[in-house]
């Protein structure tokens, strides 16, 4: 994918734009993902599509977003960007006596399905850009493990296991991969791209409904390298595996036949985190550099 | 509906029964309502078939609820009894090394569509009956009342409203309403039924998602009665009524045409309260009386 445009950039041939910040949520179960793809309905298609309606825009605007989610991924707390012609963001709250971020708020809510929220549109910071700008993202992944723990009204979220989990054990594995090392044991490759990537956090817990939660935090993640890791986790919490095998894992550098890639549906991107408004600029710089030099 | 039969009954023409105690929970989205209905899909249907196949009964068991709850509407602590052959149950295990009770759970799991759950079965004690022995049960509605709010992972068991509503003055319209009342204007009237209840527990809250929520707690409750009391709260919190109306509606003895009923989409039943074992006969007897005498 190529780099966004600035907020100072004219998506519109030569008509002035404004680079727009979404916050925005969606069931994944539905979706063949975020990612545009022909023939398939995609978040990204859905959200392009209904700006385009709210606003009037000839053609569907392009949006980049923090974390691209794989079919069947969740998220609650997703961020994209998209740069608008500045005429159609101002004229779009009517006779209304409200920003043009409520108004847009307002109108996509009526149009877009109900497995997807735009929870706020906004004006984006100079420098601003959705995916290279992001400090970490956040993602939970969470497990029923025993029939008592299964919630039908919260199963869209929730992968239901048939055996047992020995969460201390899994914790404990998680917490020896944390750090910067090369996850190619981890991630599906991609040419010209690297795989190593900062763990800031990855820890298993009860939570108060009897679910194993676990909840990874990194700078950037490789193609399902959430539900790798997870499918790690699980081996070692069935008892099929040392809490240390992850990590010999890891440092072997190679995908391994006995890491079950764990199902989407308990993968939820909860968090996309940014640095203040005057570090936007240079984080994203870094991103870029750092994700397209070291591979 | 008849009084369930003890469990010292004989409901296969002379074989030995037992009664099952089972907790439950369900999406309601998709059932309508709790009560078997010719042509419907039911709740009561649902596992009624599907006890009778696990245990390979010829004909399926009737199942007694504590909360009969409406098309539409959701329960995650709900509580049922059935009355089973002592040797189909006993024989559930196979050559299982478990208990009658692990071996029906697992078994319904495997059976059941993935929009109920039953979390456990297990051997009732005696003079238990899950609709007469009940002290309270305890529903939540839950309202998203602004766009930041509305989650599509949890949108099955949230009423999305288009205003924003004033929690505190929901909270005091609720609190008016407690203690025993004929709730007659709450309630569909049903021939020869009272419509006097004792209404232990109403307020509402903004939790920590953002969202209005009512937990509402009772002895019992009549027909569309929690989400009658949902609606004229909702009148206050539009700013339509003032929090008193609600208690002057309750005073007035007759359904009043300002009170809508609330969507089934945001109630839960949560809970079922039942007491000691001890006192389990001298409930259902009590409760008995007072629901066909009262009335």
């Amino acid at each position: 994918m190529a780099p966004a445009t600035s907020p100072a950039d004219e998506p519109d041939g030569g008509a002035p734009a404004v680079r727009i910040r979404l916050d925005l949520a969606y069931d994944g179960t539905a979706f063949s993902g975020w990612a545009r793809q022909p023939g398939l309905r995609t978040v990204q298609t859905v959200l392009e599509e209904a700006l385009a309606t709210v606003l009037r825009l000839p053609q569907a605007p392009r949006l980049v977003v923090a974390g691209r989610t794989d079919a069947g991924v969740h998220a609650r707390g997703q961020v994209a960007h998209v740069d608008l012609p500045a005429d159609a963001w101002l004229a779009a709250p009517g006779r209304a006596s409200r920003s043009p971020g409520d108004a847009v708020t307002r109108r996509l809510a009526a149009v877009v399905p109900p497995d997807v929220v735009v929870h706020r549109a906004r004006p984006a910071p100079p420098g601003f850009d959705a995916r290279f700008s992001a400090l970490w993202r956040r993602y939970a992944y969470r497990i029923a493990d025993d029939v008592a723990a299964r919630d039908p009204l919260r199963r869209a979220e929730v992968t239901w296991h048939p055996r047992s989990l020995d969460v201390p054990a899994m914790d404990a594995a998680a917490r020896g991969l944390l750090g910067e090392h090369d996850f190619a044991a981890y991630c599906r490759p991609r040419e010209g791209a690297t795989t190593i990537r900062t763990l800031l956090a990855f820890g298993w817990e009860r939570d108060g409904h009897g679910l194993a939660v676990a909840h990874v935090r990194a700078d950037a993640f490789c193609h399902s390298m959430v539900r790798a890791l997870v499918g790690a986790c699980l081996a070692v919490g069935e008892g099929r595996r040392e809490p240390t095998w992850p990590a010999q894992v890891l440092a072997g550098g190679l995908r391994h036949p006995g890491v079950t890639v764990a199902p989407p549906r308990g993968l939820t991107l909860e968090e996309v985190s940014y640095p203040d408004d005057a570090g936007l600029a240079a984080r994203a710089e870094e991103s870029r550099a750092v994700r397209t030099l070291a591979g």
